[in-house]
């Protein structure tokens, strides 16, 4: 093998390391943590933060807090965070529930907005409507989306009366139509870690008159996304991964604001009431991004978020996206040098402008291999039914821990 | 007033209580909170465990933490932990998400096991179909609910093709037809304190072939419900007043056994597949309680509130019923005493069969009235129009603050 030669590589990548000095703002270990983009670490200023939600916001304040420690206004102010990092202007995201039930209200909310499926006017007081001739029943999903996304596309193709497609992101512009009211796709595939050509497909979606959705959880906190530039409609994601928030921390929406006023959920909780304490028993939506709200919100795990947002005060996701593509890049190299030719192809695409921040390997007996890895100190994950996905998250992955992670690899076969 | 003869009765009570010693397992201080029916105080049992969970589960285990520290695992044995409070054997419930978003759950899984609404054969291939003549189309609702329980049953009737028919609890019996597919209503109502007959009621739900769906949040853990006892069908509520879990903590559905296999949920996320791990486009249902599930769960908060349950572990819930009703009726004695006639008006029922754990006061200029008895450290809450609320938690509240609570609030007239 090359070690003599890709360990001073690795050092000297190291050593140019702009964001290097992030690491020490995690909770980390000798181990080399490549799974990142399953559950992000710990930021050190989670459980002092933690510690005080509970002791004092909770322990001592109690039911004050919803004022005094803003817990009520939780949803929204941690949405204005998370929304720089995904090229968004404020206001337009919230923070609460998990992916996939965000997911139901974005593509429900999507089917209403394209003026599509078969709910007509008198809904809520009568029958469910039928389509007009030429109406758009018609929802377009990620055949090789994360398998909840299209369960419960399914679900809410189902219940706005819109049959559900299958179909992969190329294969998108060719089967818009008049027909289309809603597509949903990933940004990046949690599979192979193909970067998806947002721009493109956000605009061919738009010219067909449909509402585009995004599912941004193997994307967000890794590279720029440009919600705002590239006229996304809705979006959705996760915050545990890159963005660190912790076990299932809550996950977000963003409706573009121009579609807010229009924008009509299936979960019009009271949370997202335009008076919510005026305990009405009429609904009437609250304006701006607020309308994606629901019911009362997490708050332990919510505040816990936040405070590991706080470990992007100083960081330009651009430097995170050159360096995602240089740990990449060499992981490729090392992979290269390191592993007999012939036992692992990557289905990680080459171009810097189709892969995110994982790389996907094909491995005979990738369960098995994936578990000696861990043994051994380098924490990725598998999965079905032969791959084994290796994380690089930029704030803590160095690219020395990249050289292990391929040289231990590399000593499996 | 009558001070000389109600502060010997209520160190009395307090000497007699057998659950006083459980109040020194939460943190409180020296004012009186009667606000556990919005928030439960902080249980001592949470902070450390949710220190070990941010620390060493997710900061040093990490993603082991799935398997080892039983994530994975979490939302069905922290439901099994609640179930014996609402009187359900193992096995039905599960805990995420929030109360509305189970309400939705609920609701629509209510229609389709009645076989109502708008959806028929095919649905998620092409266009929901029509109900034949007769069909169950409507879905009846308390009139009086806390508002998020309309809203979404609202939304859940629209997305299903039924009719939402707002109705008293007490009108129910009289407005069940042919045509009800589902009956959404509240064990306690959260304004005025009034406990509904929930076994009549569901008696007589059921004998008109209908799916009954009960709001527990203002029951739960103030007594005892009988969900399998009573032919409950479904059920819903959150955790965070008498169960303490916490801010905004995960809320729980039941799903009555028999009903599981057919239990066709709106929000089918990928934690509640058969095979989670397999990650297939397919859905397949999980079997029991677990296809309740939907995506991640929130771990932080989730396992907070496990951590709140163990104080339940040596308590019966009939116990707690007791000193619940001792606590309310001393209340409405205090408060005759302390009170100038014609000040406060109860809206909570005298009659122990009606009566929650509140009493609902109402009087004029009730916001500011709550605003000085805060400043006094008698904390309660307001409720619009005109409605002071005070919750009695069985666990942490003593004969003694229920005098001086009665005495402060005599005093602001």
């Amino acid at each position: 093998m090359s070690e003599p030669e890709m360990r001073p590589k690795a050092e000297k990548l190291d050593a140019a390391d702009e964001l290097a000095g992030m690491r020490a703002q995690f909770v980390l270990d000798d181990t080399v943590y490549l799974d990142g983009n399953s559950l992000g670490a710990l930021p050190r200023s989670v459980p002092g933060r933690v510690e005080d939600v509970v002791r004092r916001q909770w322990g001592s304040l109690r039911i004050r807090s919803w004022d005094e420690s803003g817990w009520w206004t939780a949803p929204e102010r941690i949405g204005d965070r998370i929304a720089p990092l995904v090229g968004a202007a404020p206001g337009q995201i919230v923070v609460g529930d998990s992916t996939s039930v965000n997911v139901f209200k974005a593509v429900v909310g999507a089917v209403r907005l394209a003026g599509g499926g078969s709910e007509g006017p008198g809904d809520g007081e009568g029958h469910a409507g039928r389509p007009g001739p030429g109406g758009r029943d018609e929802v377009l999903v990620d055949a090789t989306t994360f398998p909840t996304d299209g369960y419960i596309a399914a679900s809410a193709a189902r219940l706005t009366g819109c049959t559900l497609r299958p179909v992969t992101p190329d294969e998108v512009p060719g089967a818009l139509s008049e027909r289309t009211a809603a597509v949903l796709l990933n940004h990046v595939d949690y599979r192979t870690g193909r970067l998806h050509d947002l721009p493109s497909l956000a605009a061919s979606i738009h010219a067909a008159g449909a509402i585009s959705i995004w599912d941004l959880c193997h994307s967000a906190g890794a590279l720029p996304v440009g919600l705002d530039e590239h006229g996304v409609d809705l979006a959705v994601g996760c915050t545990y991964k890159y963005l660190n928030g912790g076990p299932g921390s809550p996950a977000y929406l963003y409706v573009r604001e121009a579609h807010q006023p229009r924008f009509d959920s299936p979960l019009p909780g009271w949370n997202s009431h335009a008076d919510p304490f005026g305990m009405t028993p009429d609904y009437t939506p609250a304006p701006g991004a607020l309308r994606g709200r629901v019911g009362t919100p997490d708050i332990l795990s919510m505040l816990a978020l936040e405070a590991a947002l706080e470990v992007w005060d100083d960081v330009s996701i651009d430097a995170v996206r050159t360096k995602s593509l240089a740990l990449t890049d060499f992981f490729l190299e090392c992979v290269e040098s390191y592993v007999p030719g012939g036992e692992v192809e990557s289905l990680t695409p080459s171009p810097h402008t189709e892969r995110g921040s994982q790389v996907a390997l094909r491995c005979a007996d990738a369960g098995n291999v994936m578990r000696r890895l861990i043994d051994r100190g380098v924490i990725g994950d598998f999965r079905e039914p032969d791959v084994l996905r290796f994380g690089f998250t930029p704030l803590y992955v160095g690219f020395g821990d990249v050289e292990r992670a391929a040289r231990v690899l590399g000593e499996m076969f």
